[in-house]
């Protein structure tokens, strides 16, 4: 393929038009948007809105000004329809580590008897962690198993299965409605994390038959560093749960100061304390790059990004070893190289952003709003330069520093 | 006293200059800093340079170019002297609620063999709901007494006592040491709530003992609407106790990507998920409006400002009762009135800003940073007019909505 072929294809993608929604720096090929999703050419007036208007100038009145007190709510539907969710299921705001916490507690009240939270080895760190803190104070027990062992593993003491939809280093993709239907012939409840899911593929969770859900509003939601995470409970288990971490928004009247917690009806009591309205703003922001979007280009454009980047890889970077599953996948891809940390390192020199993991993988994330196929044609360009030159195997791109 | 014997004390104040940090609109007094301080001036260009440089130009490189990854500990190296604590015991992030969670999960599992919780009837009802989740989670139980018998209800099965140090009625303030030394003599931990002191009057925790707190970001820290939380842990705690909140920026090595929890050493421990950076940024620019005060002169502003204020209404306006005690208080009073909701709204109506709590009382506090004598002079200039004509007497400020 030449790069004219590759712009022939931009010219051809109904979702082209979104990459003037970004600000994206002059020079750089970013293939990182999984990790942190680019700017909105939007946020930057709207943070100065919330800043200097509705914070500064109306203060404390805001709360019912601008309707700050709804943005939880309100940011939730706007994701929603993204991971094929109705409205008044999915609420905005802590992390995705906290939104975890609440609903693995939740899950496991809502099935007594029951003790396990089934997981598999290879989950997103943090999610085992979680599970483990909890577990730590309740007593019930954390059991992982390898991918393929889960569905076999579903017995009658899981309370939960807790499972990562995309994963977070090779990319392999779950199948949701497969594993939730395990999940609930053995009595269990299915809890996903779309973190590396929502924003780059077609999530169904309503035809998937989820119970529960947590994600990322920084990764392909593009909310900014940190912005705060989702949560989806299907709302015929709303009024069956309760999260733990009862703070005073989750409370039936958060402002009648009632001694004893009562929990909201619906979606709004799985709120704890007062969110960052700022954050918020940045990621209302990040929702309102995928208005007009539909699902299925987006699925599409990740998956043609994605096959063209193995395809050019093998063509012309036969150093690299896909690491990556070349069936169901998320909208990321590994590759092994002995020198993975050096290459990344001279990729990033170059002006093309992905990210290393452990031990030896380069990861390269497409994000199918402003990611273009010339994109992938330039980044492998400047790849099989660097692979033909060795121009990586340099002691200054083997220093390893700290890289999320 | 007359206006300018107002503006005479403002002349002559220590901290007069510390106004001129704030963006504060004109024709408004603002009364109401303890629920959500001013915006700091050098907050836009902070947020924009947040969002627009190290956001949109350097991307994902940020979690290192600008330190991002070390906020939580920076920023609570910044709070440490504003509460009597040192570097390395403040962390800042999540939200007072979750953070209170992480404390006293933390505080029951160090004093094991004892499962109460003990706190106050009026205690801010958030702390307590949060209490009531935990309790749910563990068996642990919560007891709560009024203010006056908290000291002599501590006893051998008191894990620790949670108290808010200052009020967010009435005002009234505890004695942190007292309270300290008798949860202590009972072998329990004191863990306090700063939220309405932390940025108000010389708090000294390490003084007075304490060992464990929390507090807001977004009310006299001049944060941000729903600015990130801090937490405290005296450093000869902090690797005895552990976070259920585990969270993989909690982890020892959290690029690591280790299959289970191992808490990093000290403080760092007590980080759950990734925290919003723009929330940080603006939280930075409001500490920084503390830059050179001294907590001796901050405190000594605030008692001055409501002193005045009581004196004041005591001559101006006798239809007003303090419902705040007129001795050790913090830096906001309440006052009854049977017509307190109209009151609080004319009185925003005519650029006076307080707010009204349940059932009949308005709520005014002083932000010794930019609050000035002639503020409280001109507020009780409207108030006792409002009063004397009864121009609140309308319908349209008896209309209740919802405030926070």
């Amino acid at each position: 393929m030449t790069l004219d072929e590759a712009l022939a294809l931009d010219a051809a993608d109904p979702l082209a038009h979104c990459r003037e929604r970004f600000a994206l720096p002059d020079g750089v090929i970013y293939l990182d948007g999984n990790s942190l999703g680019a700017l909105p050419r939007a946020a930057a007036a709207a943070m100065a809105d919330t800043v200097e208007r509705q914070w500064g100038d109306d203060l404390i009145a805001s709360w019912n000004k601008y309707d700050w007190i709804g943005a939880p709510q309100r940011l939730g539907d706007r994701i929603a329809p993204l991971i094929g969710a109705g409205k008044g299921e999915v609420l905005v705001g802590d992390s995705t580590s906290i939104n975890l916490f609440k609903l693995l507690a939740a899950a496991l009240a809502a099935r007594p008897g029951r003790s396990t939270i089934l997981s598999e080895t290879g989950n997103f760190p943090t999610d085992l962690y979680i599970a483990q803190g909890l577990t730590g104070l309740t007593g019930a027990t954390l059991r992982t198993v390898e991918a393929d062992a889960v569905e076999g593993a579903i017995d009658g003491d899981t309370a939960v299965v807790m499972l990562t939809h995309v994963d977070y280093r090779g990319g392999r993709r779950h199948d949701m409605a497969r594993l939730t239907a395990a999940a609930h012939a053995a009595g269990a409840l299915m809890l996903w994390d779309l973190s590396h899911s929502a924003g780059a593929m077609a999530v169904d969770l309503r035809a998937a038959g989820a119970d529960l859900a947590v994600g990322c509003g920084y990764k392909y939601l593009n909310g900014g560093p940190g912005a705060p995470a989702f949560l989806y409970v299907a709302e015929r288990l709303q009024d069956q749960l309760a999260s733990p971490l009862s703070g005073w928004l989750g409370h039936a009247e958060p402002f009648a100061f009632e001694p004893d917690y009562r929990p909201a009806p619906g979606i709004a009591r799985f709120q704890a304390g007062t969110p960052s309205i700022l954050a918020m703003a940045a990621l209302e922001a990040g929702l309102a790059t995928f208005d007009g979007v539909s699902m299925s280009d987006l699925e599409a454009k990740s998956r043609a990004l994605s096959d063209l980047f193995i395809a050019l890889v093998e063509e012309r970077c036969p150093d690299l070893t896909l690491a990556s599953p070349r069936g169901s996948r998320g909208s990321h891809l590994v590759f092994a190289h002995p020198h993975a940390f050096a290459l990344m390192q001279a990729l990033i020199g170059r002006g093309v952003i992905g990210d290393y993991r452990e031990p030896d993988l380069v990861r390269f994330g497409f994000a199918p709003l402003y990611n273009s196929f010339a994109d992938v044609w330039r980044a492998i360009a400047v790849m099989a330069d660097l692979l033909t030159s060795r121009a990586y195997d340099q002691p200054h791109f083997r220093q390893r520093q700290r890289v999320t």
